[in-house]
């Protein structure tokens, strides 16, 4: 494994390889002293050209803990924006004897791109409207966790799946190992043709709720809304958001509810919701730096002279 | 120890308890290699939504001089501001198993919160006008090593009090020393009924002079004096400013001055004043470094399973 | 060595010591863990007053490869700003038991000032139009690596010398090192009387290019122009940009470019011409590491007790 640019491009086997690595490392996480020394000598730049604290910090917490150093670079402090191209910016560093870049990018494709014009082993954090591949890993891996199995898994992804790369990542890797996915939001947030990755869709929140096992319930990101997609943050709550009477009327006991966080409260879920047994938020979280720690394993380990 | 919210509610055993500890950790601080290995595996994250390079950078040296692991978070590049609440943030980054907070915030109580709400320990880095045990701290620490012991001791703190977490946290540790405490500002700026905190109050400089031990300077906070409190800066420097004349003329031959920093200089106290034989200024930067160690170690070798 | 404050008063045994350092410590980075433990307990304070991502970077990286702590400030995010003095700022770093401070200061002396006023090692990290040793420094290395002498080698610098701190700090080394040394640039960016400092001066390029054995081509730095110094950009280019044409009539087969970066690709350098043979960008790059990793052992092996 050299890189890890989306979920798209990966089998199931490589799906499973991380999520096994990341069980090990989640034990490691329990141990007193969460850390290994696998990747003793290799430096990973986290480079975040897009505000991002808790993947940063996720990715950062992974690094140590798999026994990396770590530089972190925001593009709003960097001398790079000096009409340096992304390029450039990416061989100084990899110059500088850096063996793994972390990349968040607001473009989609960043991520391939340095894979094709560097040396180094290029992990995508998010870029732009593509793929999101650790968020995807850490769901389902908490998915896996809590349910054992996806054959025949029927997970809902509900809210704006048109700007969500964390909906694609998703839908990739779900698709890949066997589950059903619905995918449900506004008319104007889904994307024509989206049948064609073998995704239903529904533009009815109750039909989403409905026989799943798995409510992926995506950010509405108010920060990026540019256009209005639906008439008001208020309707879209009514609409789209899921309170305990809905969860109580429609879905099935032992439903499970993820978020990529952070939660818009009282907006995708009710406080009352987000706080239930249903939620598994915080879990998601934690598996998260398991997830990472895999990864960059994964694609350090061939710098580390390990085997 | 589980947390460090205040001086307000430790016993005068715990606060020694912090000052001994201290004294080890300077001691360590003085060694080639000024670091122990006593909390390793354990995360302490720096959580600061307010400005401040000093405290952070104290703390941030502490946490790695007694072997911890560190992450910064200033929330002016977090992402946690996209609408979530600092509830939110502290259970996520609990859950990516960071043992020890560290926080800064313009909320009072925010610290006191976090405690409540997650199972981290929790350090009061400053919350609002409320407390800054560490300042504290490190303020009587420094006291007592030039000084010797707090019976009968006479403080004046000089300044802003109304708006001053420093001087509150400094009356709670001085008097359960049993310093005999005196505060001394503007009449806009001393609190009503702070007499019923066991202090003295004066609006006349040469009165907080006369026969004090310490005299602990307050910042005026140019940032954040949104009101006039007082006519002029000036003004305030001719009536509460401390310059070599006046120590001269009205202070004890010892006396020795204590300052939060940063100074204003020429404002709070005059350059020659700063830079004499009285002023402890930099000794209490070094010792904020071994009571930040202490507190830390205090709080977290419960999770290093030191004994 | 004590500090690193500009080349002018090294003495040429003082270079050679730095370069042959470094030369070991890039071999140290060419191993599978690229790191000493030599100033393990030594604090490295990186002080940059003035964005510059990559330079942090590479200081970052060679205090963590020499075993240094290193803690990052930068000022825009710095309470330090709170009215605070430089050498006020400074000495409470120092007093934290910081032993080496790396300064970046838009005022040219800035590294001098601290050297005079702390007990601190400073290393001069780029101050104002003054001098920026470090870059001088893998300038030369590169050169040495790729054409082993300087004794009447033919160096043209090319571009703002008038503004360049990096031209400055080259000049006095290769002078030192008994190269022939040829400014180019426009009649208004070039410090009437520099031929004092023993180089020659052409406005025209052809001339620059003529006989050098290495180019020097500095950044514009569009980001501080303030006045008008050329008429256009795209006259700049023209006059004293480096294509692939211009290259193969005028200059040396053999002659090698170099750049502080980063590039502005298209006006210094055509991209053909940043990305031919010629070029060894990258080569300085991977030297600043080495170089730094040279300078923090050198001025911080006396706090190490290593002889």
């Amino acid at each position: 494994m050299k890189h890890l640019l989306g979920i798209e491009p990966l089998t199931q086997k490589e799906i499973n390889l991380i999520l096994d690595q990341a069980a090990d490392f989640k034990k490691v996480l329990a141990q007193p002293i969460p850390k290994v020394s696998a990747l003793q000598g290799v430096t990973v730049v986290n480079l975040f050209c897009e505000p991002s604290t808790r993947t940063r910090i996720s990715f950062e917490l992974a690094a140590k803990r798999v026994g990396a150093d770590t530089v972190n670079i925001a593009t709003s402090s960097s001398s790079f924006l000096k009409g340096e191209s992304l390029k450039d910016t990416a061989k100084n560093i990899e110059a500088m004897r850096a063996e793994i870049m972390v990349i968040r990018h607001t473009c989609a494709g960043a991520a391939q791109f340095l894979a094709e014009h560097t040396n180094m082993s290029v992990i995508n954090a998010g870029d732009g409207f593509h793929e999101h591949p650790t968020q995807a890993l850490l769901d389902i891996f908490t998915i896996k966790e809590k349910l054992k199995h996806f054959k025949n898994l029927n997970v809902s992804i509900i809210g704006d799946i048109s700007h969500s790369r964390v909906a694609l990542s998703n839908i990739w890797a779900l698709k890949k190992l066997g589950a059903n996915v619905t995918v449900c939001g506004p008319k104007t947030l889904i994307p024509v043709q989206i049948e064609k990755l073998g995704v239903n869709v529904t533009y009815n929140i109750k039909e989403a709720l409905h026989n799943a096992d798995v409510l992926n319930m995506l950010r509405i990101q108010l920060e990026r809304q540019t256009e209005a997609f639906f008439p008001s943050i208020r309707e879209y709550a009514e609409c789209f958001g899921i309170n305990a009477a809905l969860l109580k009327k429609y879905a099935k006991k032992n439903v499970i509810i993820i978020h990529p966080g952070p939660v818009n409260r009282e907006l995708e879920l009710t406080n009352e919701v987000a706080d239930s047994k249903h939620s598994v938020i915080l879990d998601q979280v934690t598996n998260g730096v398991a997830i990472r720690m895999a990864v960059l394993f994964l694609v350090g380990k061939a710098y580390a002279n390990i085997d």
